[in-house]
């Protein structure tokens, strides 16, 4: 598939980049600054920074820095997080603080938040377009903490959260780095602030999208493909959309049966099938899917001035974010 | 004394801007990242910054976003070093963890260092002064992630590190803080390098003499007056210069005895009392306060082409540093 291929191609143009840049002494800590990066995961950041800058006339060259920065910081969210949630395994290897220890993986976080802004601040690129890129990748970085706490009440809160509550919490933890995305391509591209407004919403709604997606997969995801427990984040107990969608509808026997496995780690293959198919049957899946939709059009209306093969690249991917069913 | 009373009076505007700066939503998230700001700490490096500025000629007011900057590193240093060496007190409160659990201090520690790039991003100054800021901070707030990853793995090590192992580490670990606090603060004054890199100079070797100092108290500290048990780093097994040129130094039993209590935290008060006056008795306390003199000279060579306030409060801070018994 052309889109794949494009997203793979730029994947390894950032991979050598970052390589390149995380790098030092004393080398454990670049070591486990760059256990996770080595060891996985799509660069679908860097590319649509990258495509966000093409979409405005920018060369994908120019977007280096700000690529490069952007992954570095979602994998410090990823070091960080994992400690946060004591995980054991990430893309099928372990975890930095299982690997490497605590404090280790904290400094490892830390480290590659302070190596991304050394990135974007010694980038070739204008002053104006550096101070731009500084302040709205440090915005993001807040909004992603404000985001994983809101993440953190909501679990530990007895109440189901609103659809508005999640919506909130997934704009900040997930989709604020979506949107920075694009909105730093944008930057490196140009000064027009209607440009990169633009780009800005794509990104933005196009995560919002990415992460409702993902929650569904979470819940309804083919076991064999997710490689996860069936109905695996029903048992974990997470609050996301399409768990507190069905614990709105359910009636009766149907909201016991869900109820029964929320949060219930112990719950059995069976129970777990059996809540994953009245979900099925309150059709969530198809709600869940309209409201992703949703969010990919409004993404979708934000480049209807641009044309070219970039805009056709971003919107590709749009489509990848909401069909995919891993 | 008017030295004093100049620090209190910066340290009182400051806290003013930070309580102004650290503030949002969700509320608990702000609490944690304000909790050992509000309870103490002597402000000396956003003092640093401001007086770096004066020096130049510059206003402090145009130096308060870099100086409420670094003060933000800082404690998000702080805060993640507690998670690290699960510390529980500091400042005589409870650690930002042992008051909010481990996820929301990570949390906590983070939302620090991304308002700090956000506070200097969008300070009232040149972009081309701004890129300059963010460029130095980003490279000191690496030098720490290192120093502390070399601290971390000194203290693992059962080897007793050289001289040069030790200034090397706390170059970075402590004194890349108040070397880019001092550049900072030029920064905002002058786009001058020889000055920057005056100012620079000034702030790294103040922080090796800081440091070196704080070690000493560390170790021959009155605990009447440090408030912690005698010879406590002794007991806590660190490796710091005077504990290193103790070892060295001392033969036959006394060796023995200083063995005997490094690292010991079982160690009576009686043996503790006796390896710190064998550490006396080899003149270790003066040789250590002359190497933090020796940084000190340094740091006043670097200011011998300025003249005015500013320089007799930068001098008296660095006098106070090297001469405290605290």
């Amino acid at each position: 598939m052309k889109k794949t291929s494009t997203i793979e191609k730029n994947a390894k143009i950032v991979n050598r980049y970052l390589n390149s840049k995380i790098k030092g002494d004393p080398k454990m800590l670049y070591d486990a600054a760059s256990h996770l990066i080595i060891h996985g995961g799509k660069r679908l950041r860097p590319h649509m920074v990258m495509k966000s800058c093409q979409i405005l006339g920018g060369s994908t060259v120019i977007a280096m820095p700000a690529a490069s920065a952007v992954e570095m910081i979602h994998n410090f969210t990823l070091v960080h997080d994992d400690i946060m949630d004591n995980d054991e395994m990430r893309h099928g290897v372990p975890t930095v603080h299982k690997k490497f220890g605590m404090p280790i993986a904290i400094l490892a976080g830390d480290v590659l938040f302070s190596k991304a802004y050394q990135i974007i601040s010694n980038a070739k690129l204008s002053n104006d377009a550096i101070v731009q890129l500084v302040s709205r990748l440090a915005k993001a970085c807040v909004d992603v903490c404000e985001g994983q706490l809101l993440d953190v009440k909501m679990a530990e809160e007895k109440r189901i959260p609103t659809q508005n509550e999640y919506i909130t919490m997934i704009g900040k933890k997930t989709a604020a780095l979506f949107d920075v995305s694009c909105s730093m391509g944008a930057i490196c591209a140009t000064g027009n602030q209607k440009d990169i407004s633009n780009l800005s919403n794509f990104g933005k709604n196009l995560g919002i999208a990415f992460q409702i997606t993902d929650d569904l997969i979470g819940v309804m995801g083919d076991s064999k493909i997710t490689k996860k427990p069936v109905g695996n984040d029903l048992r974990e107990g997470k609050k996301s959309l399409p768990i507190l969608m069905a614990i709105k509808s359910a009636k009766g026997e149907d909201k016991k049966v869900i109820l029964k496995v929320f949060g219930n780690t112990k719950a059995s293959k069976n129970e777990l099938e059996k809540a994953v198919d009245i979900i099925r049957s309150l059709g969530i899946e198809e709600e869940v899917r309209m409201q992703a939709l949703h969010y990919a059009e409004m993404a979708k209306k934000s480049l209807s001035n641009y044309s070219g093969t970039a805009k056709t690249e971003l919107i590709d991917l749009l489509d990848f974010v909401v069909k995919r069913s891993v």
